[in-house]
């Protein structure tokens, strides 16, 4: 609602000023009026909720490797052919160390008997069947676990407990996320029998927010998993009554040693092979706890709709390539196969929607000097959605990032990722996380930026990746 | 917050027009300075919250009848006697048929695979160890169950999805709530195997909402329980596209035929034991998915905080007995033993507080017309806190209405329950979604109507109570 109300008078702005005679001594309006007519007819789109209504309701939850990642696939295909895409298919690969959750249950034994819920993390390793009894040792922070004595933790258990603010950015993940990432690998070599950590998530609710975790090479696995952000500081209030704490943890997950998988890829071809491809998307497989809706069928959805889009408008100039990537979240392993079996074909520009659903408020590039024109379409196409022009270097994405590794333009659009946070990888990640018009306006802003690229007559060549 | 800086201007302003000579001419403010000062001194109040803060912390869950049950009747001593409190006292009871939950799980099985989320209903029966796998029949309503043939639903299982919408007042829950109490019993006189319900709730998460269940006599217990509200609406959109929908339900509760359980009693001694004890409190036992921050430990902390500032300010002429009642969620127990163990004594006054920690709003009384005075000074008293006089006649609650039914006069401080059916028997009612700001205004008003009640020199007799 607050998107649509804001773009509103713009647009209507925007073209009294294109009419008015103010105006009329430019060569020409910075935004073709095509481009502008599919953009705002996205506006109203109702291909991106289908597909996010049909996944969450028809398959659920997808893990990666699992045999619900494989019927997703399925359901993909038949989603692909049925809105008129060509050359769809399933590209496989292997996938080696597949992780499956087992039971994973925790209570506190001492001072206070109170069970917590909590969610193993991907690639934890088992506790024994009857669970594991020992002593907590609480860490505010990564840093104070990291400062611990080797072998301070022999026969305990670490609590990391740092808490994430939500950031419109999405960047406070980056550094609040490595209790997840390394903590574990951490613990484990100074001697921890297990860890658990405060959820990476900026709600204060019961659902824990799942996740990866990588042990170093050589570390063995110890069990791991995040506490909602509520039972967290549920059992801080308790370490911090003085007394000594001791935890009841049982996490049974194991692992299988191989499983194929495979991303989906549909395509709208263009006319002009040699002027490259532009691959767009997101992934397809999700976490198991929620039904993975902003995570991420809303970005193949975006994706898709605005592909769709282009695809009904008309033949153009570059190939338009949608992929819904498997096995991002444990990985990434979708994207690295995708750019191994394409290593030798020509992309004109990669991107990703893979940050939930809510608008896109920013948007940043990659492009060489060549298609500077090519920018200054974007930012004129994009400003009426309320799109502002950031200053960084775009390059971001596990999926795209491999290809774009290889040095190809790249588009980043922004969305705002203020409550996306509160639901990542929870439970709560649902179809009732999507807000429609939200979900639109996103559609609009990539057809826009497909419609510009797609029939740019400039070379949108190789450019040197971002770091 | 909000409430406070509604507060801070009327608050300015009446005491302005207090000393004002326009209102010179009155007889006396309306409000006692030492009841204003003593309502006010309550906006600044840390007992309540040091209350809910710890028997969430140190007690966590404690079910009806429940080993926890008693835990929390023992912190509950200590902590009145730490308080100050007179008196102080378990008085039993016993509990009969304990309902203990088991297992709780349910998948879709076709047209589409998916995990669901829910819990057992209190009084549910149980299904086989291995579950029940069983065609599952939508009724949009209960009066849509209620309209489905005898026998229409043998070897079927029931889905009941009606809705609940938020109101302030809490008004929508005693009709919505019908499919609860209500349509396990009509689903099993029709011969459902088991039946499943959207839970009521007004929120759209994963969280179930527990709640208690009854089957008229002579029908026997089938297995029910409540959906998470998103976890219903898939399954509705599962069942609208039209294909047959199967469920496998696996709940296992079991019951205990007696445990005994207690009412925790505390006193304020008054100087006047003839001019009737004045009731307040709130249940101390709660649901097992949460931790009963506002269900109910706010209640018996709002009042304790009320009574112990009483307590405080000196001696007044009306004792005032603070009762953290027992096993108020499975049929209200404490409240009938407390009635029952009193039967013969003076009441003043009876009131509770069972409706989360948000803002008191509204309230409504039930004297005698030899109260009418007490009435005036309890509104003018109120109406500096944002507090309004409602039209009807006080006497609700669970606890304090088999005392109330004897004929006692009744104050009702209405809560705010716009959020409150967001979290009401769900996972996640805890510390966190106590406002404390608004707790303070509830310390404040409940201080004020014990100021303004327990040194009032008119007779408090019986009245009639709302049927």
């Amino acid at each position: 609602m607050t998107t649509l109300r804001a773009l509103a008078p713009s647009l209507l702005l925007a073209s009294t000023l294109l009419a008015g005679p103010a105006l009329a001594q430019r060569a020409a309006p910075l935004v073709d009026p095509a481009v502008a007519a599919l953009r705002d007819k996205a506006l109203n789109d109702d291909i991106a909720y289908d597909i996010v209504e049909g996944l969450t309701t028809e398959v659920g939850p997808r893990p990666d490797g699992s045999p619900k990642e494989e019927r997703a696939r399925q359901w993909a295909v038949a989603k692909l052919k049925s809105l008129g895409f060509k050359n769809v298919r399933i590209e496989p690969y292997e996938l080696k160390n597949v992780w499956i959750r087992g039971v994973e249950t925790a209570e506190v034994v001492a001072p206070f008997e109170q069970p917590l819920r909590l969610t193993a993390l991907g690639n934890s390793g088992a506790t024994p069947a009857e669970g594991l009894t020992l002593p907590v040792v609480f860490f505010p922070s990564l840093a104070d676990l990291r400062a611990a004595p080797d072998g301070s933790l022999t026969g305990k258990i670490a609590f990391v407990s740092n808490a994430m603010q939500a950031n419109q950015d999405g960047s406070s993940y980056g550094p609040e996320g490595q209790a997840r990432r390394a903590g574990p690998s951490i613990a484990a070599q100074k001697g921890a029998s297990a860890i658990v950590i405060r959820s990476i998530g900026s709600d204060h609710g019961r659902g824990p927010h799942a996740g990866v975790t990588n042990f170093a090479p050589g570390v063995a696995p110890i069990p791991a998993a995040a506490l909602s952000v509520a039972d967290a500081a549920n059992l801080e209030r308790m370490v911090k009554r003085g007394k000594p704490v001791t935890l009841h943890l049982t996490l049974t997950p194991t692992f299988v040693p191989s499983r194929m998988s495979g991303n989906v890829v549909a395509e709208v071809p263009g006319t002009d092979p040699a002027a490259g491809t532009i691959l767009i998307g997101g992934h397809l497989d999700s976490w198991d706890l929620g039904t993975g809706a902003i995570d991420d069928a809303s970005g193949i959805a975006i994706t898709t709709a605005a592909a769709k889009r282009m695809m009904d408008a008309g033949r153009h100039r570059r190939t338009i390539r949608v992929v819904w990537f498997g096995d991002e979240e444990t990985g990434g392993f979708g994207g690295l196969a995708y750019a191994k079996a394409h290593a030798g074909e020509t992309h004109a520009m990669a991107a990703e929607s893979d940050f939930g659903a809510d608008r896109v408020w920013r948007f940043e590039t990659n492009l060489p000097a060549t298609a500077k024109p090519v920018g200054d379409r974007l930012i004129a196409a994009l400003a009426p959605l309320g799109i502002v022009h950031g200053a960084g270097v775009a390059g971001d994405g596990t999926d795209v990032g491999p290809t774009l590794a290889t040095g190809i333009a790249a588009v980043d659009l922004n969305q705002d990722g203020t409550r996306y946070f509160d639901y990542h990888h929870t439970p709560e990640d649902t179809l009732e996380r999507i807000d429609t018009q939200q979900l639109r306006q996103n559609v609009a802003a990539w057809t826009a930026v497909l419609a510009v690229v797609a029939d740019a007559p400039e070379a949108i060549g190789p450019v040197t990746p971002k770091k």
